[in-house]
This record gives C-alpha cells, sequence and structure tokens, in this order.
C-alpha cells in the first residue's frame, strides 16, 4: 500500500506486489471452483485485506484501496486473468510463490511504517507490518471454506513480523537512512521466505497428544 | 441503511429491506441447526452486516445500525418470527428470494449515494454499494460455515453492482433527478435479479482442469 | 479492556481476563494441529477480539490492544504456555471454564460501559458489551474452520448479554454507585454462566423439520 509520500517508483512496486498476491488469491479460488465473482473477490481480498485490516485498525479511513482507482484496478485485471489463464498460472506457481515472497518483503515494510507514521507504539507496528503482508491471505482462506496456510505450518507470518521489526528497531535509530532499513527489513523477509520455500522449512506444531 | 436525510418512507423501506434479508439469514441458521442465538445473530448479520461494514471503511462509526435503536429491534423480530415459524417460511422460499431481490435493488442504491456522499470517488462507491448489499450474506455464510453462495454461481453480486454503477453515474448528470437514477439502478439490480431467478442464470465458472 | 480511566486493580483484572481467554483460544488451535503462529494468532484473538470490534465500531480507533503494549503480551505468553503445556491444560479445562465466565462477566460489563462512554444509546450498548465478551470466541472458531460454539446450543452469549443489560439499566439509576452495577451485571453473567456448564444448560434449538 502507499507510504506516507508516495513516490512513483514505491506505487510500481506496491501495485505490483498487489498483482501477484491477487493472481495468487484468484488461483485458490479456481482450485475451490468458484464463479467469476468468487475469483475476482478473492483476488481482491488477497492483494488489499491486509492494507484494508491495517488501516481500519489505525483509523485511517477511507483506506488507501478506497481511495486510489489502480488500487481496484489491479486486483480486477490480476483476477481476470487468472479466470482465463489459470491452467498455464497454475503450471508456473512455484514462480508466483517467489514474487509472492517479494510482495510479503514489501508490504511488512510498509505496514510497519504507516503504523509507525499513525503514532503506534513499537510492539503494535511490527504487529500491523506483519498484518499487512499476511492479513490478505488469512481473509482468503477463510472466505474460501479453509483454515488458514499461515496457521498449518506455512513459514509465512514469520518473516513478514522478522522483517517489519526491523524496520520498527531501525526506526529509532536515528544515524541510518530510512532506505537502509526497508531494504534490510524486506529481504530479511524475502530471504527467510524463500529459504522457507526451497528447504521445506516448517513452523512447528505442539507436540504430545491433544486432550480433547 | 439510512440516507443522509432519511425521509419516513425510506427508512421504512429500509427497515423493511432488513427485514426481509434478516429472514433469509435466519433460514440459513436454523438449517445449519444452529440454536436461539445464532439465529438471532444471522438474521442480525444477514440485514445489517453489509451496511456495517460499508460505514467502517468509510470511517462513518458508530455504523448507523448502531445509532437507531429500530435497525436493532427489526431483525431481532425477523429473527423470533423465523426461529418459531421457520417450517412455513421454508415453504415460502421462492417469494422471500423476490422480496430479497428488491431489498438487493434498494441496499445497492443507497450504500453507492452514502459511499459518494462520504466522498469516495467512482470505482470504490460502485465497490461499496455492491458490499452493502452482498456483504451481510457474505458474513453470514462465513458464520455459517460454508463458502458465500454469491461465490458458487448464484447471480446475486452483479446486478447489484449495476445497480450501484448506475447510482454513481448518475451522480455525474446534473439534469437528471436522484429519484430517477435511483430508480434506474435499483430497478436495473431488481429486475436482473429476478431473471436470474425465474431463468436460473448462473456466474460462469472457470473452464479447463485447475492445477493442484 | 481499559475502562476509561482506568485503574491499576482494574487493568490486572482485565488483563487476567485476557489470559484466560487466550489460554482457551490456543486450545483450541492445539486440537486443530495448528502450528505455533497459529497458536499465538488464535490466543490473540480469542483475548482481544472482541475489545478490537467494539473499539473499531464505536470509532475509538487504534483500539486499546494496540496502545497498551501489556494487551499484546499477555496473550502471547498465554499462547506460549498453552503450546508447551497443553496436555496439563486440557486435563484442567473445567477450571479454564469456570475461569473463563469469570472474563465473560468482566468484559461484558467494561465493553457495555466503554459503548456508554462513547455515545452509544442503551440496546447498541448492551449489544456491544455481549460482543466484548464473545466476539473474540467468534472469530477464534472462523478461524479454526468451525461454527462458533456460541451458536450451537453452549449458553455463553446470553449470560453475557444479560449482564451488558444490568450495566445499560444501572446507569440510568444516579442514585446507584457504578461500583454496585458492575458487581451485580458482572455477577448475574457469571452465575449463569457457572450454572450453565454445571447443569449443562443449553440454548434452544429450533423445532421442527428445517425445510430445504
Amino acid at each position: 500500500m502507499l507510504s506516507t509520500e508516495p513516490s512513483t517508483p514505491l506505487v510500481v512496486l506496491d501495485l505490483l506486489g498487489i498483482f501477484v498476491f491477487a493472481i495468487a488469491g484468484a488461483l485458490v479460488a479456481v482450485r475451490k471452483n468458484l464463479d467469476v465473482f468468487g475469483v475476482l473477490v478473492l483476488a481482491g481480498i488477497t492483494g488489499l485485506g491486509g492494507g484494508v485490516l491495517r488501516d481500519v485498525l489505525i483509523g485511517r479511513t477511507p483506506p488507501a484501496a478506497l481511495v486510489d482507482w489502480r488500487y481496484l484496478a489491479v486486483p480486477l485485471v490480476a483476477g481476470m486473468v487468472a479466470f482465463v489463464y489459470h491452467p498455464a498460472l497454475g503450471k508456473v506457481e512455484p514462480s508466483i510463490n517467489v514474487l509472492d515472497a517479494f510482495g510479503l518483503g514489501l508490504f511488512c515494510v510498509t505496514g510497519a511504517q504507516k503504523a509507525l507514521d499513525a503514532g503506534l507504539g513499537p510492539a503494535p507496528a511490527a504487529l500491523l507490518g506483519m498484518v499487512t503482508g499476511i492479513g490478505g491471505g488469512v481473509m482468503r482462506d477463510v472466505l474460501a471454506g479453509r483454515v488458514p496456510a499461515v496457521f498449518r505450518g506455512d513459514l509465512y507470518a514469520i518473516p513478514a513480523l522478522a522483517g517489519a521489526i526491523v524496520v520498527v528497531v531501525g526506526s529509532y535509530l536515528d544515524s541510518v537512512p530510512f532506505a537502509v532499513v526497508a531494504f534490510t527489513g524486506g529481504g530479511l523477509c524475502i530471504v527467510w521466505r524463500l529459504l522457507a520455500i526451497w528447504r521445506h522449512w516448517q513452523a512447528p506444531v505442539p507436540t504430545g497428544p491433544a486432550s480433547v
């Protein structure tokens, strides 16, 4: 989503990230046999949901996604592309997952920064950075009738939280420029997420029998 | 939900639409074997959820449904009626679906207009008009543990979006009175929805095998 | 959640209530085989979700849970405790349910009072008191992929609503001190909930065949 003073390159990056997230969301909808409307909604929710949730929680309404029409147009296009070309897209899904990691790295950084800009403390800002990155996917999974993938071992949220924490810590280091902090945080998230995909890292599950 | 300057006939229409939506929501709860509290909550969520979501997104808090007690009383009554008389109501469900189409036409118009009043641009206003119409049903289905019906072929959201688009376009035509625009948009939504019920029109689903 | 002028004892009570709710939420996550992140999120959602929803609906953003870091720390600790010690905690779940009733009684009282403080009328304030008590558990169940327990016969919401109604009614009785009202409302909720657990009281379900 847009930074407080969005520069053109950042907006382009932001829209690219939303596009990738939206493609991933639309593919979930296709696999669940949803209709064209469901595909478009899941594309939009996955691409924009995390940022909208963050904006509502920090009281920044209407959310950025409802102020700039390009934020609605991008998931619409992504959803239509996925609706038509899903067999081809499904075959290159490993590549989509790699691009998705870049989107995650971007959103955890911009999300944490916006929460700091809104005056939130360090712990909530880091949390909202992570929420910006993963919130859309969680909503997508709930709407598609499945338990969110981020709760089932997929190492996705913890890299996003780590990236957001870097941004929060960096904001207290006056001597370090924001660009350095942003690249460090985003890079940490992206590298960790890519390693998790590559090495099949999983988040730990509880051990021992669950009482009923 | 209430227009910016609610007139008595509009409030009555609004409450009637909420009543019909709430009945439909309560019947879903009955079929899911929920208890009386679940029936009342699903009645309330179906009747009011779309408008509450819209109000939260445009920053109009507390939402209209939490300011005027009649907006809470109507779904409460509808839920109790459905709790007791659901066998009879289930038999006249085709008639309920027809009334539901009128509620949809009303809510997409008033929702889009309220979004415009809040200063939103044309694309977000049309989107929020649709959200006002379908949002409550989506929340109901998620709470009832099923994938939202509007994502599974039911031609429901697209007529609502069409009606909202008419309102948005009409707001740029200074020479056309609001009543004409509202009747055109609402009428388009209602007729399209009724034709979809009558002719069993379905939204298209993706073709070709979904990759796994 | 915090009252308008939180005193230290009230904050401590509030954090204790959140802790108990979070433990209960984490145990649901363990039973659903979620990973450590899912356990922590469900702990946090169960402990804080009702208050966050109430704050968003009354326009009090950012919500109290995102302003005071202790509100994030408590469910984090509770989630980690449950992640490690869930077999032992599962065995004492009847005791957790008793403590949970005390949390419910606390939250319905503070939630209704905060809604009144925000200027809401009596019916919405009572509703939001109940929402503060049950909202987190509903969100937890939706995220865990099950129909909310409060809709399936569990007598949980109605005691919370009763407690909130006492607070609302008491706010109109100038001669009765708030402490008396709060203890009466919270006590009613707690006793009713404990009796429901002890005597296996269930909320009524619709009778007669549900039409399909």
